[in-house]
């Protein structure tokens, strides 16, 4: 959503532009395997992704972002098997004490600032009774956030019941807007503009051909560009330090995706896995940083079923390397995604956070040797 | 607040009348103790509490409850270490990932209805900015609730922000109302009406003369009379059962306040406590039943500064067991005074839940020889 | 093993003999369901129960007791589905790191005493390597304990290697020794001899049909007689108090099995219902008790392979009820049983702890209406 | 220990000698602050470090390491605040469950070979009862493990019980032998000889002052070179992959110290920081990794007290980031210099497994600009 801060609202998914560079178009070498097609979440195949985008007047930076793992027809009323951890719990992901318990995710899973989370939580319960009656269906509804206060006037209710309804009813398959959409559209990271980022991986035959895919809602390093961290390169250390604009540190939410057969308690160690994608983007899980990670698998559509036994396959633990390989890899590059996508915005109370100066980055990988097609 | 079905709203927390008897008031015999003036989690200094019900025409039977472990003042800006545990998660208590991550609660407890748990959570936000400013005060707020859909129209959306701010507002030590009032208006135990309950204990001069105060909002065993225990007696197995009105069966969230000088690891402890008062009631945990306890110390004023080093005190894990069993006894009598007070209600759809039969109660357990002053 | 004190050792498991009166026989009623067979743990078809039993002169109470989920066949090497739970973690239960991580049991189950966990461990590994080569099987064997010191020289190294091999040895299915024998040999509960119980229940064809087992090793509730309580009844408060031997309040191993199919999580949730038996009898979870559950399944036989992908079968969550109350029932049931088949045992140091007064039990369970049969 | 394949064994902590380069010799950068005097957990004021480093002919390379939070004296009855985190649970590290539930380390933390753990934990029992009496001190052993079934013939029952009294005996202040010594003598990490790795960072006086130090027994990446990374750069992808003698990855054992003023829950926070360190290297959680960690502080000297309240000072959460970095930097540098410390070896049936090729490693390094003084 490259226009947005020309004043749309509403703005929802639209393809990536070929024109907006990521961060593998800038030569910046990513581990673990290829991506799919999008490299995206959405390779996954069934999972949909809708941003909101809500750019008004001065102080209006915020949004929602809506990841539905079997998509907006009936099958989404499946429900997923799922797992969670959280590196650093300073934010709040509702709904998780029952993916706990039953491994299982129902519905959705939207993202938006801190403030937001319960009029988008009471939503996603009002959106299912509107659609299927009150049957109880998504009525521990998972909702995360990060924090946008520097750049959106986080207090101001602006965020609607309406919003989280639109990310969901304008959710799509295929490419992923990146950056400063959804709920990711007041975030910064590491001191630079950032937000939504994605990516995938697929595995090998031999390893099975899974898909594993990865959404960011980056706000991580705050304003701290010393720790930032690409390729390897300490890349913050040569960038200019500014005072950031606020005190508090940055958060992250990372959804991952997968179609390979994984159990509850398989999940969560993909979730796990999470973590040392992200600190390879230099973040040490500081005090302030909510990081809570959440996966969840396509496969098994009758995992939620209720009644008689259920037919599963699992893939056995023992297989699940090139998984946590594909996780770090993945969340790593999502994160410096969502950097790549960033754009300078200014916000509430004339505050502006800059983008990352992607010429620079690219001056500095290269004198490391650094650059892909070096 | 037994006249609150003559069609009063907003009925603040009354002191419970004299002529309202409790578990005690009949001969129920409990254990572990006595408990302090109001055997109510309002013993322990500084707690209060607010209810605010709402009773309406023939379909809404709901309301919200607030606990506040430091009452209203200023003071309530001052963070509580505090602990929690799931013995079963269907259900949702919001905020907890943080107090996971630094064992800090940071604001008032609310309870109140399944699908009013993200307004009531972004209300204490929105509360604490009206009162404090935007300096970020219970930013991340921890609502549970239970469900109330069989009584009331749990999707018509009757609790409002208003309601939330009231209950806070309106908080109280002393006495605290019982049955069907606050978030507990429309919640029926073991097939009976139930709702608010509490009860405390104080400890002996050689235990350390703490006070332990418990209060619930049960919803448990769903239509299970069959499974009710009271003390010690299945009571349940001779009780007439009776198609529950649904197959849902309900959840529990038990509050434990305490003055004695506990960490957050010795609060997750107290937390799981409750689960051996809970189970006295003949409560299985159920897969339906979302039974999510939370435990917290006034103590240790400046537990939550964020500054220099602090002092603390700690009571010695050694020296636990008396809260334990302050903490077993006092949850055990807390849901049976939820019983006690509940009052046959009529609701959404025309549902009727039927009043525990306090004498036929009395008559059981006389039979067996568990009448107290027998 | 009642005439274990006779100077036998390596006393292999028996027959209880009907001479050998059980809690059911003594008309002290049990909730939720019939037994099988056997009522016993061994009733969950390829368990195998083995005890060494160690009594030998004036100081020597101790042994080692192995629960085999699928026997001793070539069958063992498959891996069972498990979860484990610590209500209060005031003891070992080593390869619990693994089962968290893999939701696999790789191997047998073994309770001593608390200070032969290592050599009981290590003689795990050794056995599987002698047995079927140094193929990593069994490589982190658990194994769990309570304490005996009160009864038997604890510091003495009198279990060897050897006794782990013969647990192992001679488990079989059928009927399980209870009382002093095996790991179970020095236990004392409440202030009376106990040690090994165990009690099974069979789900009714409605609800599957599935067979819960339960083993305890009870060193429960220290010298507190005052906390016992059976079916409901406090007896603790009318049976003499006694100084206990010891200041250390004692422990609680609970091992669940059953033919379920239940994934790990399952499984865990299955552990934590444990607690709810375990405050039926009293017990608080005391400050220095070591309350560790563990619950597998033997159903699933594929679980633990290690390529391709696994065929499984799993009961839907919704369907656990009968099975939590069935661990429920049966966990009371053992711990109960535990004591009854307990003994008065004179040991370490001339002391003497005393068998549970069972006509006196009779009688006050009777006096409160709580007899089977009355 | 460079000596130790000469034939020596029970070879105890010498000081490294200035002959052997660690990481930071190489010119190898690391982040997060400077080191304490000797670059080591030992310089946590208290903490002591003990090898007993045992090869013996052509198949036994393995040993025992003790890190003694307080030391040998009396002190070292005196408890530690503690908490652990297993980012993979594929290895066993007994006493968890104990330091979970009350938080507290109680006495020394051994490390040695994964067959080995059972005879070490019930050495720690003999010896502080043979030194102190039978009064249960360390009665739950802390003793964690990785295989080093490759070089050593790890079913040979090779390390005794004298050899974990002498590891504790000979423990001390001051610098800490590197490399194959102690539990470290038969590990190799990332198809590379290494064993245990030290490093410290000492905070700035602004953020406290604290040290805080990292002692790691790395068995880590087994034989995958291609995941080694060094200060960013991706080595492993240029240096010449060889088959690994064996399919079984490695894991790790860390243990962090501080004397930081941190209540449990926050070590457990700092434990888990130790995975970001981890992840720089480039391990990834591998299945068949045993990723454990634990951290413990030496303030607070009286936290382990069991009678009265006790007095504690605790640092504000608010306060760790400094800390979260030291063990992030300290952690990955530890990795890195157990590896720099290792030797080429043979062992065991004739495996052999190859030293870091130092110079090859600066060489890379240099060319991607990632020397210090370059």
């Amino acid at each position: 959503m490259r226009h947005a801060w020309l004043g749309l609202t509403f703005a929802a998914s639209l393809p990536a532009l070929a024109a907006e560079p990521r961060g593998r178009d800038l030569g910046i070498p990513f581990d673990f395997g290829r991506p799919g097609r999008w490299n995206a979440i959405t390779d996954v195949a069934g999972v949909e992704v809708g941003h909101v985008t809500l750019i008004e007047g001065d102080s209006v930076r915020t949004g929602v972002t809506a990841v539905l793992p079997r998509g907006k027809s009936d099958e989404a009323r499946q429900r997923c098997f799922a797992g969670f951890f959280a590196l650093n719990g300073n934010g709040d992901m509702t709904g998780t004490h029952w993916i706990e318990e039953i491994g299982l995710l129902d519905g959705p899973v939207l993202i938006t600032n801190t403030n937001a989370v319960g009029v988008v939580r009471d939503a996603v319960i009002g959106y299912a009774a509107r659609r299927w009656g009150r049957d109880e269906l998504w009525s521990l509804p998972v909702v995360a956030e990060t924090w946008d206060g520097d750049l959106s006037d986080i207090y101001g209710g602006h965020v609607k019941a309406e919003h989280a309804h639109r990310a969901i009813e304008t959710a799509s398959a295929g490419p992923v807007a990146e950056g400063s959409v959804g709920g990711g559209t007041g975030m910064r990271s590491f001191g630079y503009k950032s937000g939504i980022g994605t990516s995938s991986r697929v595995l090998a035959p031999a390893d099975g051909g899974f898909t594993v895919g990865v959404l960011v809602q980056s706000n991580l390093g705050g304003g701290n560009r010393r720790l930032l961290r690409i390729a390897g390169v300490p890349v913050g250390e040569e960038l200019p330090e500014r005072a950031p604009e606020s005190a508090r540190n940055g958060s992250i939410i990372i959804v991952v995706a997968t179609d390979a057969p994984l159990l509850p308690h398989q999940l969560k160690r993909l979730a796990r896995r999470a973590a040392l994608g992200q600190a390879r983007t230099g973040a040490i899980g500081a005090d302030s940083s909510g990081d809570i990670y959440l996966a969840f698998s396509t496969a098994n559509p009758r995992a939620g079923e209720s009644s008689g036994t259920v037919p599963l396959t699992m893939l056995p633990s023992e297989r699940m390397d090139p998984l946590s390989e594909a996780v770090i890899g993945a969340t790593e590059e999502a994160i410096v995604n969502s950097l790549v996508a960033g754009r300078t915005m200014t916000g509430f109370k004339g505050r502006r956070v800059e983008g990352l100066p992607l010429e620079r980055i690219r001056e500095i990988l290269g004198r490391h040797g650094r650059l892909a097609g070096d």
